[in-house]
This record gives C-alpha cells, structure tokens and sequence, in this order.
C-alpha cells in the first residue's frame, strides 16, 4: 500500500481535521506512503506533502481510497473509483454507516494493522443499468446500491411490465419500483418495505415503491438474471397549478424518472427500455477483521442486544 | 328531485351512451326532471331535451349530480360540486368502485328508487387544506381523499416536522406524507401501507411515504385537530443527466410538492408552512339501500367470502 | 382524594422502595390522606400507617389508584379496578410506559400536583367481550386493550368470519385477529402490522395476525358498532412429537384460543361465538397536565425529535 | 421410469379418480411401468395393477412419485421421500399450487412427455433442523418450508437470541420466528411479511413473527450459515380459564414450540439449542418444460398481467 488516496466530506470541518490528521500520519510511517488528496482541498487542508487530483481522477494509481465522512461520501467515492479494483475503507464521523463501519477514534489503529496486512476485501456486487431508445443505448450506468424507477412528482403512478431473461415476471401500477443489490438493501429499499439481503448473497432485490395491487410483494431474484423493464400507455398527467393560480411551465410532468443510487437523475421517455444486470466487477470494500456485518446491522436498526442473564449453552457439535 | 346533473368520463364510449340512455329515461319520467349535461357532450350526446352547462358550473341548482364512469371520474364531479350540499351518485362501468357502487344494469332500477325517495344519503369528512408563505395564505382547497405531501422525483427526501393544534408531533425523513381522509384511506394511503378507516370514524390518517425511521407507522388522530407541517433545511438536490449527457435545464428539482386528491399539484417552496383541517362542510354520497361499505371493501380487496359450511349460529340476546 | 390506594409491582425491589417512600409521604400531608397498600406487601412494606387489602379489593372506596411499575403492572390494576369509576395514575420505574407516564423522580411533584388539583382525567375506551355456547354466555370480561383470538400454537391456522352489527364483512384464514381498543392499538395490534389511534378516536380496530389473504389490512371500524365473530370447519391439528418420538397427550391441538388484555387465555370449541362491543364504561386515566400523547408516543417509538436548525414560522391566522 | 408412485390426497374423491385413471393409464404404457399405490387406497382404489406399500415406504425404489392434491399432499410426499433422491411431480385438483403446478386436465399429456424424458429437474434447498439439550441432540428433521419457533398460544411472547456461524446476530421478543427455504418464503413467511425468494438463490430467510421491535425486518443469510437459537428468562405464562371459571389443567403453557413445515410439532424446554442448517440433499421437483416459477406466482398472488397495449419494444442486444 504505496499510493492512498483520502476522499473527504467537503462540508464537514470534523472530516477535514481527520483527513488533515491522516495524510500527516500516513507521510510520518516508515513506508513511504503517498498521499492524495482532492485538489479542491488545497485551500482546506494545506499539506505540502500531498499530491492533489480532482475527485473523479483520484482514484487513478492508489491502492487504497480511505473514504472519511458518511455512505454519502462512500457513494461519492464509488462514483469516482467505478469499476476500478481499488479497496475503499470507510472512516464514519460519530455516526455509524453500513458502509462506513470504522469510528473516528480508530482510524489511525485501523490503518495500522490495513498498512501491516491485517485486514480483508469483500467483494458486493455492484450493478449494471442500461436504457434503450430507438434500438440504441442512450445510458450506461454502473451502480451499488439501487436503481430506481419513479414517477414524475406530479404524475398519479406509472405502469410498467417486469420480464426475466426474457420470461415476463408481472405488470404493476405503482410509485415505482427500487432494483437493488444487496448492499442496496439496507437503503432506499428498506424503507419500501423490503427485505434485508446479506451482501454475500447472489440476488437482486426488486421492492415496489406504493404498488396499487397489495400482493405486489418484494422479491429477490437470482443474481445471474437480467432484469427488463417495459412500459405501456402514457398516465395521465396533472395539471401543475403555480402560486396565485398562473399556470406553471414545470417540465415536472415527466412520468418516469431513473435514480441511480439516489444520486444521479435521469428523464425516461415513451418506449425506453431498462435493463439491469449484475455487473462482471465488483465493489472492494475493506474491512478491519474485528467488525462484522450484524453488529453493524444491529447498531444501526437498533435490534436487541445480547441478553445479559442468558448463559451460552455449549457449541452443538 | 327536480333538477338532475350528469358528470360523465368522456373518453369512454360506454359511459357516453349510458349517459344519454340515463337522460332520456329521466325525461320520459312522470316527475319531469330536468337533466343537465356537460356543454362538451353536446356533440357526443345532441339530445335536444337537456339543458348545457360547463363541468365546473353544472352542479348549481342541482337536486342530485348522477356520475357515470369510476371513482376518477367521482373525484371531477366532487371538484366541480365542491362545498355545495348536493348528493352524488356513482355508476360504475362494469369495474366496482369505492364511490361508484352501482353497477351499469342496476342505474335504471335506483334512479327509479331515488325518485320515490329510497335511498340514504351519507355525508363524509372532507379535508381543508392550506398553504402560507411569508404570512399570507397562497393556496386553499377543499379535498375528499387525500392532501399528499412528496418529495420531487430527483430530490433524495425531505425533512418535515408534523404538530397538531401547536403540539409537536415527530419529525421524519421521508419520501413524503399522505394526510387522508376515511374516504380515502382506501385509494393512495392504502398503497403506503395504511390502514382502512370506515367512513364514519372522526379521524384523520396520517401515513408516511417510504419513512427512513422504520418506526414511522400509519397514525389515525382526532379529526378535530389541526394537523401542521413545517420545514427545516432545503435538503440537496441531484443533479439531471439528460441523454447524451447534456446538461437539463429542468425544473425537476423542486424538493417538495403537495398534491391534493391525485388531481392537482402545488410547488412549495422555503418556508411555507402547511395546515390541515377537517372542513365543515362534508361531502353528499346518495347510496342505493342495498349496498353497504363492508360489500364494496370485500370486492375491492378480494377478502373471503362468507363460508358456505358455517351454519351462522344464532344471534347472542 | 382522601383515600389513596398503591399497586406495585411486586417483583421489582426499586417499585417497593418508591411505594414505601410515597406511602410515607402521603401519610405526612396535611390532608390526612388514606394509604391502603397491598396485604402481600405486610412484610416488604411494614408501614403501620397503610390500611391492607388484598389486591383485588384493593381499589373498593379510593380516590385514586397509584400504580408504580411499568404498563404491566398498569393492567394488573385496571383488573382489580375493573368499572368502577376510579382514576389510575401511573408511576414507571425507569422506563417510560404508553400508560405509566411520570418517571419516578416525578412521583413526589406530581402528587403534590394532584393533590392541590392539578391534573385531567381522560376517559379511555373499554371493550366488552362475551363467548357465547350453545345459547349460553360462557365468558363475560372487560378489557383495556384488545381481545386476541389465536390458533393453538401447533394449529396450522383457524379460519373464521367478522361480521359487524349483523353485516358481514369477512372471512379470513390466519393465525389470528386482534381487536383492540385505541390505547391497546400501541400495544400488541403494532407488532402485527396495524396503525396508531389515538385514544380520542371513537373506534375499534381490526388488525389479522398473519393473513394467507396479503389483502386482510388493519381496518377501524366506528365504536358502537358489535363485532361478532364465528368459526367454520375445524381446521386439522398437527401430530404433537415429544421428545424421544413418544406421543404427547397434550392437550395443545386446542384449535382456537382467545387472550385478554394478554392476561388471560380462554379456550374456544366448536361453534361458540365471541362478541366484542365497546363498554359503557371508561378507563379513568389521570395524567400530569404537562405531559402528552404524542411525548410518549415519539420516545417510546424513537421518532424524530424537533429539528434544532428550525425556526417555526409564526402560526397561521 | 420404470417405477412410478402416486402419493394421493385421500380425502378427495376427485383426486381418488385422478389417481385410478392415472395408475391405468400407466399401466398401458408400451414401455410397462409399475405403479405402486398406497396400501390404505386398497378399497377406494381396488386395481389389481398396481402394487401396495404403505405411505411411509411407497417411495423405495420408486423413478417418479407423482403427487395428486394440493401442496398440503406434496409436503406428506416429500415426508415420505425424504432424502431420498427421487423426483416430485405434483398435478393439483383445480387450484394451482406452488408445488403441484400441473393441472388435472394436463396430468397425462405432462406423463407422456415426462415418460418420453421431456422433463426438468429442479434441486432445491432442504433444511436440517435439531434440537440440543443437556448435550444431547432430541430432535433432528429435514423441512423443505420452515422451520417456526412459536409461543405457546397462551404465553405472551417468547425472547431468544440468534446467531450465526458463532456470530451473535440479535436478540428479540416476538410470537416466533420462522426460518424458511426459498421454497418456503412463499408459505407462511409470507404471511408474516416476508419477501419472496426465487429458489434458486442459496439463502435461508428469517421472518421474525409480530416482534416486538419495530425494526426486526425480515432477513435472508447465506445458505452455507448455521443458524443456532438459544434462549435466556422463561416468560411468564398466563392462566388459563376453563369455561365456567374453573381452573384449567391445560399443558397449554409450554411456552416455547417447534413447528417443522406446518406439519409437526415439537415442545421445547428450558435451555434447548436449536440448529438450523441448510441440508446436504435436495428436494427433487420435476417440471413441465412449459410452465415457469414466475408464471405460478402471478397466478397465486393475482399479480398484474401482461399489458395488452404494450408492444414490446425489440430486445436490447
């Protein structure tokens, strides 16, 4: 680990200190450490040892990317990373993240034992959206958490018709629909009401977002299979009446918008094809050995503790 | 019954002919009904024997508006007849409604029983809704489903906070909130995961959209109370990748939008503050004396029917 | 308010030590207040000062009942109170209660409250539950919070129809149905999926446990409406293996059971009928005048607190 | 396919027909297939054709079995079965069911083709489940649904811990928790708000059962897990009335029950272990090249159809 790069929460003075105070340490270890940091920091953080790149070319070269702030900024340094094989470690700011799991505190014990070898890389599937218009390919996205399929804000629902591998799946009339990895799960679809996956699962999730039939159930679906989305006849819109009655020209109409991992935007247009699919690379997330998915898991949903009075019967063998 | 109004889905042929069947049964009535269409049917419907009026201006001086069509079409005729106390009566065209409860081949035999006084007329809570900006009210409006609070379709959430006649309630993160009535615990809030409110309970349902805080459940409250929201921080918005990468000029990112019964939306915008109030005036529904709501909620929702091996034992003193 | 009785919840050595120290300290004001304790606390709480009954007696000819424990020591009360017309005061031992309100710190202050008059009474709906078999009332009971009806836990399920006022309303196949009050919709009906109500609402709420139909929603009917439920065909039971394959005579296949306030277990036979109607008697609660619904409910289900960074715009006219 | 048995749902006549008709037509097959019966079939079904075991062994040494009744049937199927590595096919008596996915009308056509070797295999997952005590292990069954820790009917709740792979996951009180197969998160975990999972992903679903935390969602974990349950306090149980207030000697109490596949049931005792574990042996299903596990679920669960308007825009490359 020659090359580190730091991607910071620009607006948090917390991040900025702890970045400040990492690149020091990292320049003082006996191994030569290189540090990166974002050329918008120069102001900010002004080290002289450091080499400065713009966000999104950061990545370039490093063998690690320490991400310091919250899962906003490890979404935002995934977006620089792509599909690069270059580890992401996560340092949260007081509040624990799903993916930043590593307290402020032990940040530089942490990078101790990662500079000395002790840790491990998991691989999360990360996932591959498409958008197809008139027989071409007008977006090609890589995402890890969700893609989602919404109505416009002022648009009653839309409609739309799910098909597998080409085997039709259902029809449904919804808000929308969230196709997530399982790492995706603990977000945006948690609060649809579906289901938790653990990261080592293959599956995609697919959770409707207010669907008009009840039964419209999440469901997790092999992670081989490529997940098509058609739509049918234009909803209705509805008038969009502005402040003192004048009529708006709000482009909100638009029936069906794409989000890719809440992030980025994207306008669907009558006849649009989606296709999503697991992607051939995957998300390199390090983690320090001492931490583990469902204590993270149950600090964040607040699940019972172990319970004090309960004396651990012997292994079963 | 004198004077009888006839709102109607245009678009649909067979809503178009029962229309004109419905005006000429009631003409050739001993009674002498006058009946009144929408002007824009004057050429799908040229019966020289009904009187013209705009939708929004039909319901004056009516006795009773018959709507032809589903509970869309339902939701026009309460936006024309607004707070006036005229009864509506729905006829379904062959799919069930929660507000058009009689089918197409049972509209003869209850117009026929409304003319001789058989029916019942139901009044139901209807919702007041209010915007202020910088003091002063900029938008009122009376609805008979739904005031829904949401986040645009690019925004991540918004922050909200919720009190009742003064006393804070909770705050919450969320796609958006679904203020109902009884009425319509039935159309979006059940999608949201509310629960069902018979239309006689005094109470106005609250469900969250899509809450981060798992915790934030449905929640029925006095229909008396006024219900206020409030906003904190402008959370950030998305930026919109149009196709080919170009950057959109959309309006799109407005954060929060409200929109009233489905039918109309509002911008809001910093600072505005949002009340909610159980109106005085209710809304008239004419029901035929054989249905009831436990038939229409049965059929709607596909709940079992009554067991053909129960013997119903006697009915307890 | 001269005669003064304390329920407590025995097992709990913190609850004894508040119960002595505000027995005492009633005895001490100047009124010349009553304190009847519990006859099975002679020797945890050996005041001569405290007049004895045994705990069902206990609430005959007081003023008031103060409980000190948490909401279950609350229902211990109210069955010991049952109807007469006493109010309850709620005192928890460190943990906030939906029904014990005031922290222990508070008993002193709030009963000096009390005591100069200071405080609201809120009647709370009650329900009444009767079994009827062969013709004959074979349970009669009064509960706070809600009637369960519950297949024997190695059931598959029990099918049964709700009807409301002598009109059916449906049939179901589940593991369940809780029909609650609005005080008990926070207590068992939540963790089966169904809403908040608050307890100035007029109504009854419905909520299936485990539903095979996705359909059978939460629903809240009007208050004075009778719930009456029957039974079908008796669903099949399972073989009960014991351990080391002996066959159990366990008496565990009963089909069907009813629970009340979760205190009490009723076994149900073939073709009984259970009435559910709301009592024309009320809970007394009485409560601090500073705290209210909406505190407890938000610390209790960790909601959202107010939003620091919020400054409240001046309340509408 | 030499040797086919027919696993019958014996109460149904119509399945009676089904299984003469087949076992004759079997019987005519060029290709001199042996039909082996159910011994207690020997009066309804008097053919001198076939030969006769008992349920529990008719299996042995069979090709095929073939189901005819409903899912209910093929569970006692794959009782008798067990891990034997023979294959299922289920034809269900007018209802479709997630296992007997072949209609009556279509049961000799689908021979045909499965005698003509036209057919799929599909492994899916088992689990085994065992119960530990005092060391020593008192139960151990392989389930093809799942495996649910249930409260006592008359207990309040039950409070138990899970981990994983020696890793402590959470502790909850709930009415139970079921621990379900792909296969089985579209049976009774379903009920209790699970996601559907499709079975060929390599997960084991836990549905906590009404918990009492808000926050215990469903969770599905990696197939290759062991997943151990341990208890800690006994919860206090209620008594039991017996119809005209005596006191019951119900063992109703057993606050703790194992339910493995709905079909039997297991008491636990103070300080059980259980153990749940994906099996190293598959069910074996056999399909019709025709139907689709997406096809069986939109049916069962009334999910949208095709739309009719759409045409479907031409496969992305």
């Amino acid at each position: 680990m020659q090359n580190i790069g730091i991607i910071t929460k620009k607006s948090d003075p917390h991040a900025l200190e702890a970045t400040k105070k990492l690149a020091q340490w990292l320049h003082e270890q006996e191994r030569q450490v290189t540090v990166t940091l974002d050329t918008a920091l120069a102001v900010d953080i002004p080290l002289a040892i450091a080499k400065r790149r713009h966000q999104d070319e950061l990545p370039q070269d490093q063998d690690l990317i320490v991400v310091i702030g919250g899962d906003g900024t490890f979404l935002a340094a995934f977006r620089a990373v792509g599909i690069r094989t270059i580890p992401l470690l996560g340092i949260n700011m007081g509040r624990l993240g799903f993916l930043t799991e590593v307290p402020l505190d032990a940040m530089l014990p942490t990078l101790t034992k990662v500079l000395a070898g002790q840790y491990r890389i998991e691989g999360r599937m990360l996932l591959t959206v498409s958008v197809f218009r008139h027989g071409e390919e007008v977006l090609s996205h890589c995402v890890m958490n969700d893609v989602v399929l919404h109505k416009g804000a002022l648009a009653r629902m839309i409609e739309f018709q799910v098909s597998i591998d080409d085997q039709f799946v259902f029809s449904a009339r919804a808000d929308g629909l969230i196709i997530a990895t399982p790492t995706g799960s603990t977000a945006y679809a948690l609060s649809a009401g579906g289901p938790i996956l653990h990261p080592a699962i293959d599956a995609l999730l697919m959770a409707p977002i207010c669907p008009h039939t009840l039964t419209n159930r999440p469901i997790a679906v092999p992670g081989l299979g490529s997940i098509r989305i058609t739509f049918t006849s234009k909803p209705g819109n509805n008038p969009v009446t502005a402040p003192g009655g004048r009529s708006s020209q709000s482009t909100e109409w638009h029936d069906r918008l794409l989000t890719l991992d809440g992030q980025t935007g994207f306008h669907l247009m009558e006849g649009d094809t989606i296709l999503v699919r697991r992607s051939p690379h995957r998300l390199q997330v390090l983690h320090a050995p001492t931490r583990n998915y469902y204590t993270v898991l149950r600090e964040k949903l607040h699940w019972g503790e172990q319970l004090g009075l309960c004396t651990e019967p012997p292994s079963p063998r």
